[in-house]
């Protein structure tokens, strides 16, 4: 079976959710400067989500172009980390019209460890069907970023109830983490 | 006539269809984690049509691989199709939104239903225009799992107005029987 | 340039089209059968743009099909159709949300009527880009049913004042006249 | 690495802006003519941002058609400018319900500035990995429209505070210049 619409499929299905998202920046009634202001923690949530959806595509752009051809079991790994996704605007509301409130941050973590798991399974699914030896393993290497990951979550996660900015503080340093060229972040924390 | 349009229309619809009924999950305005039990019900609809909607794209997907090209009965068959699943966020918004009323779960019941019978006509479409000795008649087979699906579906229905829960039980079976690798379910069901 | 990406934008936006006008069709707030009641005239209303939206979805592919290469003109030429085809969600609502008042199915059947300019001039100018002797102009040939559905639009429009029903029956005999196959209506009209 | 999947991310984000805007225009309670005339400044700012999102797709096919390979700084470029247009949706609905006012206008004009260096940048990416001979330096050019175009949007925001009509004529007319033939344009502004 080709991965030419498991890859059409998650495109769609990532791009709706980033361009969702921006329904919840609702216009303001009035047309003053401030107006706005009550919409900073809105759009703050916002940029930071968008951030994390598109590190999910780039990766997912990266890690399917290795991929040769797809099984069931690997349709399956795909829709659910395309599931934990499409909870990514929920959880961002939740979070941008409360001010970042415990709760909502905790949830938000949450949502992006269940996201980070759903792609490990779908990396060990992958690898599994091409093989220990395939170009596919060699790619995905140790992922030692991707761990990493997910260990920060859970700080994140549990950390939010004492304070929810350090929390936050940590979701925002894993999409840095992404987003910086690879090899020099792995040398500087080994 | 290629396939390739009609693949690329499809996932688009499906995409779109199995991502908009997270909007129905609106925040909530308190921050506790209280104030996420009301939507328990919501939330649980949505998962139960994300998983039937996945489904329906993964047997979508098997389909038409084995298609060859397609038809204006096939373009209209597959149109029918999308109208029955584009309703699916409208019942799984009544159905989350009332916790789960004999009148929603049996309308849920009832378009599912059609999704299957669409389906199944789908199904025949396509193996008329390719004849009955081509390999998509081999693919598709008996396609016992499809007829018990439309009886399930029968008699959730049916059972929505003696006891809900049962009826839920139903569809949540028919997800499970297509999830779970085809060869098992059919020797235990046999 | 290749008409790749044309396809696929169009795709796009018409999937979304087709898929956004159900969000119109908010759940109802009781659990009766009867809380569905008021939702008759907007699901009826509903149907009849699905069929339309996927009509033109339907006459794109046949058109674009016989298409080598694209143009600027032409770019804009479908842009232009897209734009009115993304108006029908709204003369959709309006129509549906008030039991087909005279105006808004006069509207109704002014944005149809856009459309169909919009994709005659589509085709125009995609001949005009292939030559008089292309494929192409051999596809489209007379286009009489196009031009007639134009009439009929103007012939709604106008009887929607003296009686609505009239002007609805008119719009759903256009989709009638493309849903059965071309050469039997052809005949029967000529 | 092949541009395929961008350019079919782009498509499917840019189809998803284009098309929600129209869900801003919410249908009116009443059934008069004169129940749409709040909703014309709506729908002005709803076909310009229409016509502004278009160029984008249209630049973007014809920039992306010279390209060869993208690279990671590619992808983040691409999913900056795609960020700037997502926020279209939200300045068109704050400019409409509020009958241009100063500060919507203005945000307006930020936003598509933005969008617009967000272009730029990507351009300048796009050229920087395909070296200076490429033909895609070639395509691209002194891109003196795109340059201008930037100037206007900054006099238009600061215009905008003493005259907001004329800061909206600014706008309309970058888009009028995109919209005309280039040869034309250029040699008349030389």
């Amino acid at each position: 079976m080709s991965k030419g619409r498991l890859e059409a499929f998650s495109d769609g299905v990532i791009a709706i959710i980033i361009t969702i998202m921006v329904l919840e920046m609702q216009a303001p009634h009035g047309t003053d400067v401030g107006a706005l202001r009550p919409l900073i923690p809105v759009f703050s949530s916002y940029v930071l989500s968008f951030v994390h959806i598109g590190l999910y595509w780039n990766n997912h752009h990266h890690l399917l172009h290795a991929v040769k051809h797809v099984s069931g079991a690997i349709l399956w790994s795909n829709l659910h980390l395309l599931f934990w996704l499409s909870l990514v605007p929920f959880v961002t509301a939740w979070m941008g019209e409360n001010q970042f409130g415990q709760w909502p941050v905790a949830l938000y973590g949450f949502v992006m460890l269940m996201a980070g798991i759903a792609y490990f399974i779908l990396t060990r699914t992958l690898i599994r069907h091409h093989g220990p030896d395939s170009a596919l393993r060699a790619a995905v290497g140790r992922d030692f970023k991707g761990q990493l990951s997910l260990v920060i979550y859970v700080a994140g996660i549990l950390l939010s109830f004492a304070n929810r900015w350090v929390a936050l503080g940590l979701y925002v340093a894993v999409a840095f983490m992404w987003l910086v060229p690879d090899r020099r972040i792995e040398r500087t924390i080994q």
